[in-house]
C-alpha cells in the first residue's frame, strides 16, 4: 500500500511533478489524459505556460505552480536585460498568467506578485531572478502545504470511522494531506466520488489518487449524488474551493451547488477546505468562467448530441453560506458567515496563500 | 422544419422504426449508438429480444413496443405446434420478455399479457396467433398514442410562451407529443437537457428529437441543473416514468430525483407525465435494477477511471411526492396524493395502459 501511495503522491501531489521550470522551459503534467496517459506539455515561453492554463492542462492548485514556474521562465527569457527591463517585462508576465482565467485572477496575482518580489530583491543584489522566483517557490510552496497538514487534521476530525465521505471534482493537495492523516490515525474511510464532467476530475484525478492511496474509492456519475446519499449513508460531503467569498459564497466546480442543496435536503453536513478569499470581499464581483459550450456535446472526446443542438459551459458555480455547515481553514473550522474573524487571526503575508 | 421534424419523428416516435415484427424476425434500433450510427439489431428468438432488452438496445417505451413484437416472434417460433402447447410457448415467452428488466416487470406484463389474451383468441377462432398478436398491438399503441396525445395537451398548458423548460433522459412518445403540441398552438419553448449519464440519452435522444423538431435545445451535463435553473429562469422541470406509484412515488432514470430536490429548493414546479401503476400501490415493493457497475467507469466506450477504482449504477431513483408538483395523466393533472382518483376515473381495461 505504501508503495501505491508514493506512486499517487509522486504524481499528482508533488509539485515537481505537477509543474516545473528547467533549463529554458516549463515542463505541465497534462491532467486532460492523466491517468490513461502520462504525458507533459512543454511550455518554452510565459505565454505559452499561460495559454496551456486557459487551456486547463493543469486544474486545481496546479494552476498556481504552474503560473510561478511561468514566471521563473519569464526571469529567464529576459536575463540578459537590464534589470528595469526585467522587472517590466516579468510585470508584463504576471498579467498574463494572472488572467489566463478569469475567475482565479485574483489568486493568481498573489501567487506571481510574491514571484515578481523575490525577482525584484534579486536583481536589486545582483543575483539571479530566476534563481529568486524558483526559492521563493518552493519555500512558499512547502509552507502551503504545511498549512494545507493543518487543514486536513481539521476536516479528517469530521470523519466518523468507518464512515462515508462524497467528493466533488478534484482537491489535489487538501485531498493527499486529508487521506495521509486518515492513515496517521488509522481511520478507515470510503470514498465516493462523482465524475465531475465535463472533465471527469473526479473520475480520473480524484479517485485515482484516492485508489493510489489505498482507500475504497467508488466512482458515480453526476446524477447519482442523491440517490447515493440517501442509500449508502454518506456522513459528509466535502469539497475544496476555487474562490472563498469573504460573505462565505463558495466558488467551485460546477455541480458543488446541487450537492450542496442536495446534502441540506438529507441532512448531511458539508464542509469546504480553503480559507476566505481577500480578492472577494463579497460575491458580488465574482465573474462565473464560461467555457466553450462545445464541451458539453462530447465525452472524452467523442461525439454525443447531433449537430445543430447548442451546448453550455459554466465552469464553476456558486453555492451560499446557507448551505455551509463549515469552512475548515489551517487555523479551525469556521461558520461561513464569520470569515472576519479568520482573516483577522491570521498571519499570511502580502503575497501568501493558503490553497 | 416540417421535414426535419418528420424525419425526428420518424426514427425516434414511430413504433414501426423503433421494433417491428416481420418474417420471423424482430428488428430493434439500437439506441445505444443513435444518432452517430443508425443501426438496428435483429432478434431471431423471443429470448434475444428478451436479451437485447436487458442490454438496453431501447429504452423509455420502445422497450414496450419491443415486448410485443417478441411475442408475436414467440408465437411465429411455435407456430406449428398445437393450440394448447403454442400457448404454454407463450405463457414462457411472456414470463421471460417480462423479467428482462426488473424495475418493469409489471408493466411488460400488461403488454405481453395483451398479446396473449389476443393469441388465446385467434387460436379459438383457429386463427394466427402472429397476426392477431400484431394487429393487437398496432391497435393498442394507436390508442397509446391517443392518450399520451391528451397528456401533451394538458403538459403543454403549464409552459409560459417563450418559456423555458428542462427534461431528464428520453421519454418518447410525451417528449413528440409534447413539441407537436407545442407547434400547433404556436408555442415556442427553449429545453435544456442534462445528457443523462452513463447512456447519455439526453445528450443523444432527447436532444435530437427536440432539435429535428425545430425546437432551440441545449444539452448540459448532469452537474449542471441548479447552475441553470438559477441562471437561465427554467420555468418547469418535466419528465416521465418509468413506474408511478399509486403513492405518488416517480421511479425514474437516475438523476431525477436531485434535480427535483434543486427544484424545490428553488421553486421550479415538476411535472410527471404518465398514470398510477395498479402494480405499484405503494412504493415498498419498488425493487431499484442495479445495472454493470463498470458502466460509471466509461464514457462512450473510453475508460475514465484507473484499475482497481469501483463503479455504482442504479438505473433509476425514487422522487417522493413532496417534491411532485403534479401528474399529468390523459384526465388531467393530479396530485400525487390523489392517484386513486385517476384510477376510478379511469376506464382502462386490463391489459391496457398509457404511457
Amino acid at each position: 500500500m505504501e508503495e501505491r501511495a508514493d506512486k499517487g503522491l509522486a504524481f499528482m501531489l508533488q509539485y515537481e511533478n505537477v509543474a516545473w521550470y528547467e533549463n529554458g522551459e516549463v515542463r505541465i503534467l497534462d491532467r486532460r489524459v492523466y491517468p490513461r496517459r502520462v504525458e507533459f506539455v512543454t511550455c518554452r515561453t510565459h505565454g505559452e505556460v499561460a495559454q496551456a492554463l486557459t487551456d486547463m492542462v493543469t486544474q486545481s492548485t496546479g494552476p498556481f505552480t504552474a503560473a510561478a514556474m511561468g514566471m521563473a521562465l519569464a526571469a529567464y527569457e529576459c536575463r540578459d536585460k537590464t534589470a528595469a527591463e526585467q522587472l517590466s517585462y516579468l510585470e508584463g508576465a504576471m498579467y498574463t498568467i494572472s488572467h489566463a482565467r478569469p475567475t482565479t485572477v485574483g489568486r493568481m496575482q498573489l501567487i506571481t506578485g510574491g514571484c515578481l518580489e523575490a525577482a525584484k530583491a534579486a536583481l536589486a543584489a545582483g543575483e539571479s531572478a530566476v534563481d529568486a522566483i524558483m526559492a521563493h517557490t518552493i519555500r512558499s510552496n512547502n509552507r502551503r502545504y504545511n498549512k494545507v497538514g493543518e487543514i486536513a487534521k481539521y476536516l479528517v476530525n469530521m470523519f466518523p470511522d468507518n464512515g462515508t465521505v462524497m467528493t466533488q471534482c478534484f482537491s489535489e493537495t487538501i485531498l493527499g494531506q486529508m487521506l495521509k492523516e486518515c492513515r496517521n490515525r488509522n481511520k478507515t474511510i470510503r470514498l465516493f466520488c462523482p465524475e465531475t464532467r465535463p472533465y471527469f476530475q473526479g473520475a480520473r484525478l480524484t479517485a485515482t489518487v484516492c485508489h493510489d492511496m489505498g482507500f475504497d474509492v467508488t466512482v458515480i456519475t453526476d446524477n447519482m449524488p442523491a440517490f447515493v446519499m440517501e442509500k449508502e449513508h454518506v456522513d459528509v460531503f466535502t469539497c475544496a474551493a476555487d474562490a472563498i467569498c469573504c460573505d462565505g459564497y463558495v466558488v467551485n466546480k460546477v455541480g458543488t451547488f446541487q450537492i450542496a442543496i442536495v446534502a441540506k435536503n438529507m441532512g448531511i453536513p458539508m464542509f469546504v477546505s480553503g480559507v476566505p478569499d481577500k480578492g472577494h470581499p463579497t460575491h458580488d464581483d465574482v465573474r462565473i468562467e464560461m467555457r466553450d459550450p462545445s464541451f458539453t456535446l462530447q465525452a472524452m472526446g467523442v461525439k454525443t448530441a447531433a449537430d445543430g443542438v447548442k451546448g453550455y459551459y459554466p465552469a464553476f458555480d456558486m453555492t451560499p453560506p446557507s448551505l455551509v455547515s463549515g469552512i475548515v481553514t489551517d487555523l479551525g473550522i469556521y461558520s461561513p458567515y464569520d470569515l472576519h474573524r479568520y482573516l483577522e487571526n491570521s498571519q499570511l503575508g502580502p503575497y501568501e496563500m493558503v490553497v
